[in-house]
């Protein structure tokens, strides 16, 4: 395999367990089938459309790619029928969510400065297309968006690997090491975050509410 | 009249009861004027807005036509005055809603397939133009979108429709006929789900919740 | 100065005080420094970023100016260390709220008239200007947006003040004047309806909710 064959199928891993994560939100919020497939849709391909939106890319890459539009159902099949043994190795589910976050914020990163956009602004949008598309899942299911309050640094190294990005590629570094390398600290920084229970601060003399249960807007 | 001006009219008509539905959802929460004005604006011309964004067709119908916006406030100032008799004739609402969702899913396919999309991913689109507007709705108004829990066949007649429109155009047929046959067929498989009682399924071991009561986030 | 350097000043100081209200409905829902960054960048930046997709300006403004990108977080900053003080000059935000509201309305109305929009679509786009950063952060705090239901009269003036605009250029009107003219138009009518309690009517029959208390999905 090429180095794009292993970056596409990396894609598409990236896009499957964020589908995943989409679809157990669902379950969790007990949705029918509609409600399973939209949100493993929204959440693996939210942010990305958000991101080609922006740029000028349209039809975003979701409205082109045959991959990205078969993916999401068929992650919605897997957890539709066999949640309860997803939800069991929901450990390699998160270590997979870091691993499309990593690749995310990298390459969204990557295609904004292709697109012209200032490395700062095209760092920003690399953020937006990693963290965006659970934003909108949670949004969807009737909660507030897990990212700004559950402490957990989920976005903030998804911000380092987007700022690898535009900082090598403004000093003149291109190329797969650097989407590479920043892509991997991004990962690394989230999975020691989730070892060791690192902490995003809260505003001065605000105490953080107790773990949130799911929670259902219907009864 | 011609062709095209019947499908024009119907184009209308179902902006309307789309806007219908957003303002009686604005009342059903205690909603100001504003909220009764905004949520007949995005139910009715979210959808649309949100296909034209994505296959690059900007300004967006709703803000080149001047039918798109009218008809929602009017929608709205009809359900301002007079929300009780129009909840009165809910059946018939309903059955509108139906046609609307019938229509849009249909031509929005064609829309997004004249922009070059491939019948799968227009197809999308054209799912997306049809519940769009309905899911922002029930955002904007606080609750998880209907569609996505409800269990009643609202999305999957339009996956039928939409469908129908795709794999007609990919096999070479055209013209009016195709669409409104997809039309009426998303239609008629609509009305016949609310009549007799149609579910979509639940994830495996879920059980679905009792029948939601509005819900007012407010108080 | 001149009168553009003044306008660009006027502009970042629209997006800093929609920063600051972002920020601090943040801290109201006890959200981490994630969610107070994220939410000042959506109050400030989301209702121009939507008029530009809509007109086609991609990539938006505040994906081009650096002035755009920077304000938000320093407002952020701010409120994150010091929002007791600044809740405390409460009535001085709300001014300079009604300022950026003012401005926000007539300057979006005027960039929708000069990508070709038809008056009545342009003012429609400004009013979404000025509102719409306010109702992304009302949804992504987990609330209905406030603008729709709290009976202030806070979108009616921007209706007036984007009307002005659109109505003015119709008539062959142009020029900094007009817009200052509809921005403190609108401004004026803000506080008024401020000072003086004006409400916006509700449906018939529909009595009005108690003050809403700020609301917290998690708990």
């Amino acid at each position: 395999m090429t180095g794009t064959d292993i970056a596409g199928l990396l894609d598409l891993a990236g896009i499957f367990v964020f589908a995943v994560s989409g679809a157990l939100a669902a379950v969790r919020q007990r949705l029918d089938v509609v409600g399973v497939v939209v949100l493993a849709e929204m959440t693996a391909l939210g942010g990305g459309i958000v991101r080609d939106l922006v740029i000028g890319a349209v039809p975003p890459a979701a409205f082109t790619s045959l991959g990205y539009v078969l993916v999401p159902p068929a992650a919605a099949a897997l957890v539709f029928f066999w949640h309860p043994q997803v939800a069991r190795i929901m450990p390699a589910v998160l270590l997979f969510d870091a691993a499309g976050l990593g690749l995310f914020c990298a390459t969204g990163t990557l295609k904004a400065l292709e697109y012209g956009l200032s490395p700062l602004h095209a760092a920003l949008l690399g953020v937006i297309t990693a963290i965006g598309g659970g934003i909108l899942r949670d949004m969807m299911s009737g909660q507030i968006p897990a990212v700004l309050y559950d402490r957990e640094l989920y976005a903030v190294p998804a911000m380092l690997g987007a700022a690898v990005v535009a900082v090598a590629t403004a000093a003149g570094l291109h190329g797969a090491g650097v989407i590479a390398g920043a892509a991997v600290l991004a990962f690394v920084l989230r999975v020691l975050a989730m070892r060791y229970r690192w902490r995003a601060p809260l505003p001065r003399g605000v105490t953080g509410p107790p773990p949130p249960d799911p929670r259902d807007l219907r009864d």
